[in-house]
């Protein structure tokens, strides 16, 4: 994809039958812009990324945010970041597709040596 | 504040009667997420990043996206990426306060020696 260029994030969603979809939208060594796509059930089990934040900005949809111990309720409009080190993960538990925009940013300490 | 919870961004928003109103939302070494807020008719003029990646996520209002030599038309829903070192702005060209998620990725390359 040609940067700079204005799009609309939803055009790009990939939905899989079988498990959440993943698309890439843009990625350089400091960032990565993607999109986190569910059917209605599907989750993204809870995980963590030593030395990368990540900005969640939900687009469509409605589910929860899952973070070590709890859940937090979302909706499109909704943003979370989960800092470095912070496990997060994501459950559409409602009965329509949730689609969030992922966005990766990785520091020095998140680079090989 | 704090992290991760999840916010509504809108909320966060701050505008200024004089210039282009800014808000942070989470920074850290690696990520700067803040909220561009827009009067109708404000603008941020034209400006690069050494070494800092930028994505922008339109959240309410519509306007143009300033890239060097052209103006793109862009609305809520709509996003761009500026790679380290391309010239970009925003223009809020409607009747409406026009809200723009504001994220910068800055790697190695944006730290100092």
């Amino acid at each position: 994809m040609d940067h700079p260029c204005a799009i609309r994030p939803a055009e790009h969603a990939v939905y899989r039958p079988d498990k959440m979809g993943k698309s890439t939208l843009f990625e350089s060594p400091r960032l990565l812009v993607g999109l986190n796509c569910f059917e209605p059930g599907q989750e993204h089990a809870l995980h963590a990324h030593a030395g990368l934040d990540k900005l969640y900005q939900v687009l469509e949809g409605q589910g929860e945010f899952l973070l070590a111990g709890r859940a937090i309720p979302m909706a499109a409009g909704v943003m979370l970041v989960a800092p470095a080190g912070v496990p997060h993960g994501i459950r559409n538990t409602g009965t329509t597709r949730l689609l969030v925009l992922a966005v990766l940013a990785q520091g020095p300490s998140a680079l090989p040596d």
